[in-house]
């Protein structure tokens, strides 16, 4: 069995591989070849723009990829989604395509738009949306730098946006959300089907999971004595149950536990405040619930 | 309640958002703006220069800063000092600011310089000094580049130095230490007195010294058959005490310590002699004893 | 007691001193001086060229010092090896030096080479080679770029390499290997005669091999029903024994492990399969087994 | 008159920034502002794609602007050529969009690539070109990367190739040339018909003319005696008329003229022979001939 | 004689000496020195800030230097200015120190700053600025970035600036200019009165304005039939005395002359159209008219 | 006629081609290839070590090459010395190999080396040096860093030095010079009595000369009245003629001349002063006298 997996050129080529090196798979690029190297002999890898994986993913040329549901939907490609790869902080953040407008213009919503010219990247998905809202407009391929075009080459834009601030920094004002988007993992149909494939892709949705399950955690680890084992507990999150074991001394107990790293701050004063001792916060490299 | 912070700009700038970071808070700059974002809504950070912070601490434009000792010496500030930060990897080493002239010169002593010029930036401090031994002197206010200009510029100088080896550089030899410093956590006397901005500070200081204290520390664990604990705790420090926890299997105990990492390469061999097996050292974000 | 030791300058440079540093030992380089300084009196460094480096072993300059076996034999150096050090990953990987030949030429064996021009940095070895197959060849010391020699500056050349993707990208083709090599700690013999310089020795050959051997490894630990222990513990590979400890809830344990980061990815899906609950996975520092 | 230009962006923007530097325009940009300054009140720049420039120059929304014939024919644009800017060194060489397919593959001709899959950049014109040769395949858009297509993820390329290197070294054959290129200045035909804005465009010509016709040539000048003088002529190009002119001394003439840079080497030693003296080769700025 | 030259070390230190390389002479600095090399036995050079320039000037540690003339009014300086140096392309620009206060705020006119705080590097300026309009503030030292200091840390600031934009960045207003500024070579008095010092300190003085007047200008060169030479001429600035000579055909005649770059755009398509031919532009190093 | 060329390989390399493209031709390297391009049918390059240059040179595999002087003789290598090319501030500089002691040894002359380690790069050379003065030494080969060797490692040094600035800093004192070297452009011997070859081999030292005599001259242009004339000429080197011509205005004279560009500042000012106007620098790319 071998699994033919898309790779994302370009802005999440490094934010991939660094995911997949986390999850525990070494990928070696060279700058002279579009096969990347990786330590697992069932998988070989290529380097795919994100626009282009689904068509590949769909038409089989691959078994899978990493690619945007945005370039999913404009190639309207039939897939199978296999795991959504959302963290923020790590190139994987949620992203929204808007349809934005100069702040200056007296244009408020969508249906000022008919007539108008629009430029985008995602041609097929503005021209279904403008469809859908019953306004003709003329949908123009963009080849990039999107943003700065209203008001001189366009009246409006469809462009993909984090925080808004570059779209804020050319004065345009979003006027309606066009579509959402995050990453992906997505398998061919058949692909899915095959039941080796089909384990081995359920190995490494695990394996990435547990990835971006740990970005942003780390272990907590504290001595506490059983008469303030309740209060100590009282301050840890309801939800993550710690692992709690015993000391020689038969009065001590350690406490064992995974935060969120940007709760720790918080917590350990009052851990501290509660009667923890010897608190100590340690890195994760991979956490599977 | 909204703590106003000082960040100091320059040469401790990228050395205190690591050591927030490792804190638990995320500070984020941008080369456009002297308002860096964190993400706590109880903190306002501004980036300020360290020869200016005590000064609008003292004024109540901000609540507390990090800066140096030094330059809360040289404004005379009323302010309150909340903690001491050192740490010498990490910038936050201690300094000393020194009596220095040209090896080649006869001064011996500060009784040595009537009616000669000193070169500093740190000019009331010197004058303060020159005056508490009785020697009058020409303290010039020096715009950097101090240390270069004995003896055709000046006759001594008062400088900062951590090793003094760019002193021995430009072939000068220390005579008197002038002042010793250390960067500080500083707050305005009402903000102090404030029981909620006192309660923030208080835990801001407990995370960086948790920041602090884990640099340069790491965990170790090893297995210990029961017979041969005393003689691996005998190799252990004594003031530290390890977690120590039941195996399944009743004869062996698992032992968990924090050590200073430059005494590991001590401490190991001899583990290993008295009996330690699996010896295990891991790193550790912070610690709060 | 003072051990003198030979760092190899150059291509080995960094990853020597890197390793030093997760064996415990801060090694700090100034591109003024050839003395590097390390925080253990016990220790002076100072760099050397890997292909001298046994020779000032030998000759007692140096107590020991860091080379490969190549640069040994090219010597024909008489010291003591303490310790192969061999990772592949971090610049100590194994290699070989091979004899090749254009692919385009007629050449099949070494005895094809009679009369011949064969151009290498290591002439000794590959005179005794040619010596040991009866061949006579003309042997010339090459000063850099051997590999794009043949066939217009030398028929045949004796080259170091890892994956031979040089050679191939030469158009060349291994006839032989003439040496296999890998980095060494090497003493000489009257230091490693003296117990104090050994013990010495001993202790940083430890502290070598345990910052390797964590190299490539990370901590496992897990929590299991104790229905489920024998089957998590069947996952887990046989040779390395985990850590069991009790849980203040007596029907649950907690295992800890160490485990090769290649095999984390096999290892966590059949773990989670088989009952392992709350897998988490850190980064370790050091392990001495 | 205020004559709106387009400059291109991407990989012939520096090279257009530093040919209008030669050409006496200082072109400012800004990595925040697609408006580029620019030291003549009578242009007002604007950066650009290539691949949309001709599309705005013929819509009027630019008066001119520099791009390859390449893109013009893609948009099939009405637009006014004004001058062909060809100068090989300065990234202004002439290129061609080449159909190529696997070294590999059977493929000989367009005729064999029926029904198969194209990749380009340049659907509109591969499909013409197909059309033309009455052959029926697949035209894909590519995103980029379209030289490692073959045979993969595509039969066969039409791709843009200086040298046919990048081709190469993806183990790909060129079959046929589909389209021949070159950067042009372009105009909007009303603009050009608008007698101020065509004097201004005829100006700009000229002197971004007289840039490339320095780029590659020299000035020369030497002295020579009377009596040699048609000896020297003989050895100069003769489409260049030198200017001679008369030293104090009656017996010497003073030789000045442009030659190609590349010919000088072969010119200087037979210069020599003839008869110059004190021949000396300085460096021009633009030439108007 | 040795002439003892100050060097302003920082912002203008490149921008000096390549002035000077310029004017043919070569200094060479090296990163551990702060005595420049001069390839000139009677000069010896010294990097100083150009904040305490005239300090040492006026004192004869230097007998000349390079600074601003606001830092030479700043220290009240009694020194000789020798020469203005101006060109704006090579950071030897016009600048002024301005009052400026937030857009936002309503301060008018310095008299509304009646109590304030006002934020400066240029303090004693400041002060005198205010006592001549008979306004009292509270003048601060400011130790860099004080342009974002209003109106957190300052009511109004006096600050240098070229363009204005970064106090446009910073939502300032400029409400008064209080000093105009550019770079001068100065002298010390005594050293001006000696005439080899002085003859020398001309000297450099013609050689750096030759050096700024070949700024930004260029050389031309052109032939013309005797009928055209008059509409030539008419064609060239007034001032600028062209060479002419005669070539050895009789009926024409070679034109050069010394034209401002930023002209030659304007007039090579004149002279083309007047009659000119082979009109070559070609590069300057210095010109002394 | 194809003319094989060595190019030094190294720290030469770059100053080398510079130098080609000065003289007129254009060589391309790769950081893939050993055969770098050159824009001349007649010639073919090939880069090769300066140590190695002159033993293949001799052997007739190249027919020419540049390289130093001090490895012609390390090899005894029978060539024909071409010409030597010289010009300091390029690369092109003269050096020494020194006989170098610790400064603070006891060593005076080579005679006090009797029996001494000498560590050099330039073994046979200095074995030759050492034979001469009847002295028994042992002559090690160093793999470099040689001026850091003594006193541990070797107690005297063959080294390369320009200014002895290296020395200096390892505290090494120089005792004798061993050979004196530049770089050279060297013939085969049989290629220099091929006619075809010799002609190649002279236009390129022509044209290679012309561009070293450029470097550091420049041309200088005035006008003069005829009266000033003889004063304007005894200003300029007797041993440069300059061009002189008639204006159109028959008592004016244009002067035009080549100087060393180092003696530029001191004729200007007693040009100017001896009735020169219009005094204008312009830059040389060659100069064939």
């Amino acid at each position: 069995m071998l699994l033919k997996l898309g790779i994302p050129k370009g802005s999440l080529e490094n934010a991939t591989i660094d995911l997949f090196r986390r999850a525990g798979f070494q990928i070696t690029t060279s700058s002279r070849s579009y096969f990347p190297g990786i330590d697992d002999p069932e998988i070989e890898c290529m380097l795919i723009r994100a626009q282009e994986m689904a068509r590949y993913v769909e038409d089989g040329i691959l078994d899978s990829g990493l690619t945007g549901r945005d370039w999913i939907e404009e190639n309207e490609a039939a897939i199978v989604p296999v795991a959504d790869l959302i963290y923020a902080k790590q190139s994987f953040g949620k992203v929204r395509w808007v349809l934005a407008v100069p702040e200056a213009s007296s244009f408020r919503t969508v249906h000022d738009l008919e007539g108008k010219i629009i430029a985008t990247e995602l041609v097929a998905t503005t021209k279904r949306y403008m469809a859908k809202h019953g306004v003709k407009a003329k949908v123009e391929f963009s080849w990039g730098a999107t943003e700065v075009k209203p008001p001189v080459l366009a009246d409006a834009i469809v462009e993909v946006t984090e925080t808004g601030s570059s779209l804020r920094a050319n004065k345009l004002k979003i006027i309606d959300t066009v579509l959402e988007s995050n990453t992906q993992l997505i398998a061919n149909k058949a692909s899915w089907e095959d039941p080796e494939k089909r384990r081995k892709l359920e190995d490494i949705r695990m394996l990435l999971q547990g990835a971006i399950n740990a970005l942003g955690k780390v272990g907590l680890m504290l001595n506490v004595h059983k008469d303030n084992l309740k209060a100590v507990l009282g301050v840890l999150p309801a939800l993550k149950r710690p692992t709690i074991s015993h000391l020689s001394d038969d009065e001590w107990l350690a406490v064992n536990t995974i935060l969120d790293e940007s709760t720790v701050r918080d917590i350990i004063p009052r851990l501290k405040q509660a009667g923890g001792e010897g608190i100590v916060e340690y890195p994760l490299n991979k956490i599977v619930l």
